[in-house]
C-alpha cells in the first residue's frame, strides 16, 4: 500500500511510522521543513522524502494531511489537487466542522485521533501512538463509502479503533474533553506562578496531582491558538459551563455545606470512573 | 530505631515500608481498621500490629500521624498524650495552619509530604514513593529543634527533601497547587459526563490529556471535603483567581483576538517549564 503523509510532526511521523511497521506500506512524506523530511528518511519513519506536498500524494492510495489546523484547509485543497481519483484524504486536525464545511470531494474523509503527547515533533514520534485510541472520522453523504472504508481498515490495522462521528458533535466533544482541559491546564501553571512564594517556585512545591494536571500547558501557541480559534463557539460553552460549576462549588464551600460538598466530590468520582475507566 | 504509623493507608503504609526498608527500623503500626492492621503484619509492612494508637506510640522516637484530616487533631493529641518525652511526633495532613495552631507541644511538627496517587489504600503503598519529593514541615518556635532535626533526617534517608515552611504559606500553596486542581478534575468529569452525547460516554471519546488533567478526580469524598473545609478561605481565593483567568481567556476569544491567546499559551508554557520542570 502506498500512503503519503504531509507534515511528519509527531502525530505525522507517528503514522508513517505506524504504517510502515504494521502494514508494511510504501511511505512517501513531505514536511516543509526539509530538515525534518531528511531526518525522516534518514531515521526510516518514511521511504521517500518528497520535495513537495504534491510529489508525495501524487501516487498514494492514502493520504495524510497532519499539518497545523492553522495550515490544514489549504494543504488539503491541494493534496485533492495533486491525488489519484482512488486515493483517499484524510486529515487530524482537532476540528472538525471548517474543515469538513470546506471540502465535499468525495475522496475526502476527515479524522481525528485521540491520542497525543505533550511533547511535538519528529524525534517523539512512536509507532504505537494509537494503540487502542479513539479515532473520529467525519464521512458526509459525499463521501465514498469505499474510500472511507479503505481508511477505516488502515486504521484498525495501525491499532486505532476508528468512529463515525457528525463534524458539530464532534467538535462539542472536544471543546469538553480537550480544548477546555487546555486551556485550565494553562490557567493553572499561570496562576500557580503568579501565587506562589518565590523561594518555592522551582518544581519543589508541585507533587504528581499538579504535574498531571498541568502537563499540556506547555502545547505550543501558535497550534493552539487555532484550534481555539476554529472552535470557539463550543469552546466559549464550555468555558461558561465550568465558571458555572466553580461557582457552585465555591458557594458550598462558603456555606460550609458539607453534604453538598461530599455530593459534589462523590458525583465526580461517579463520573470519573464512567468516562475514564469505562464502567457503566 | 523505633517508628510509630498511626493509620496504615496510602501514605501511612508508604511511610512504614520506606523506614523498614530504607533505614532498617522497627516499625509499630495501628489502623483503626483491623483487617487493615492485620494485613500490614501479614505484608511485612509494620514490624508490630498494634490494638491501640497508644500502644504503637508508647515506645517510639518518631511517630506519624497518617488520619484523614478530618480526624487528625484529636488523633495528634492522643498520641502526645501516649509518646515518650523524646519522641517527635508528626503528621501528613493536607492543611498545615489548623493542626499547628491547636499543638503547641514542642515535640509536635506539623508535616505534608508532595506525593502521592489517585489510588488509596494500603495495597498501593510504596517504599519509594517520597523519592525525591517535597516534605513540607511546619516547626514553630515551640518546636524542639533537636526533635524536628531528627525528623528531617529520617526523612532525607527515605529519600525526601523536607523544607521548612511557614504554615500560612503551605496552605496558600496546597491551595494553588494541589486542592484547586482537585476541585477543578471533579468539574471537568461531571461536566465532561453531562454533556457528551451518550454513545461516546464509555472512555473512548478521552484521549491522553483528559485522562491526565482528571486522574485525581476520583480522591475518596470524606478525606478531600475536610481538606476543601480546613482550607476554605485560601481555596475560596484560588477559585476567584481561577475564574478570573478563565474569563479573561474567555474574553480573548470572544473577541477572536489572535494576539492576547497567543500571548496566554506562550506565557503558560513558560510558567510550565519553570514550576513543572524546573527551568529558571
Amino acid at each position: 500500500m502506498r500512503i503519503a503523509v504531509i507534515g511528519l510532526g509527531l502525530i505525522g511521523g507517528s503514522i508513517a511510522r505506524a504504517v510502515r511497521e504494521r502494514v508494511g506500506a510504501q511511505v512517501a512524506g513531505f514536511d516543509r521543513d526539509t530538515a525534518v523530511s531528511e531526518a525522516a528518511l534518514a531515521a526510516g519513519v518514511v521511504d521517500r522524502a518528497c520535495a513537495t506536498a504534491a510529489e508525495a500524494v501524487g501516487s498514494a492510495q492514502a493520504a495524510f494531511l497532519a499539518v497545523p489546523v492553522g495550515a490544514l484547509s489549504p494543504a488539503v485543497g491541494a493534496a485533492l489537487e495533486a491525488a489519484p481519483g482512488d486515493c483517499v484524504v484524510t486529515d487530524v486536525g482537532s476540528t472538525k466542522r471548517a474543515i469538513v464545511a470546506a471540502h465535499t470531494d468525495s475522496r475526502f474523509v476527515g479524522g481525528h485521533p485521540m491520542a497525543g503527547s505533550e511533547h511535538s515533533g519528529l524525534r517523539h514520534a512512536r509507532a504505537d501512538m494509537f494503540d487502542a485510541a479513539t479515532w473520529y472520522l467525519t464521512p458526509t453523504s459525499a463521501t465514498s463509502p469505499d474510500l472511507c472504508e479503505r481508511l477505516r481498515r488502515l486504521l484498525e490495522a495501525i491499532g486505532a479503533r476508528p468512529r463515525a462521528i457528525d463534524p458539530g458533535d464532534h467538535d462539542r466533544l472536544v471543546a469538553t474533553v480537550s480544548h477546555l482541559p487546555h486551556v485550565i491546564a494553562n490557567v493553572l501553571v499561570a496562576q500557580a506562578v503568579a501565587t506562589l512564594p518565590p523561594s518555592e517556585l522551582h518544581g519543589s512545591a508541585t507533587g504528581p496531582s499538579f504535574r498531571d494536571a498541568t502537563r499540556v500547558a506547555g502545547a505550543p501557541s501558535p497550534i493552539w491558538t487555532d484550534i481555539y480559534l476554529t472552535n470557539a463557539d463550543l469552546l466559549e460553552v464550555a468555558l461558561r459551563e465550568t465558571v458555572a460549576r466553580l461557582e457552585e462549588f465555591h458557594g458550598a464551600l462558603l456555606a460550609a455545606d458539607r453534604s453538598r460538598i461530599d455530593e459534589f466530590v462523590a458525583s465526580a468520582g461517579a463520573a470519573h470512573l464512567r468516562l475514564v475507566e469505562g464502567q457503566p
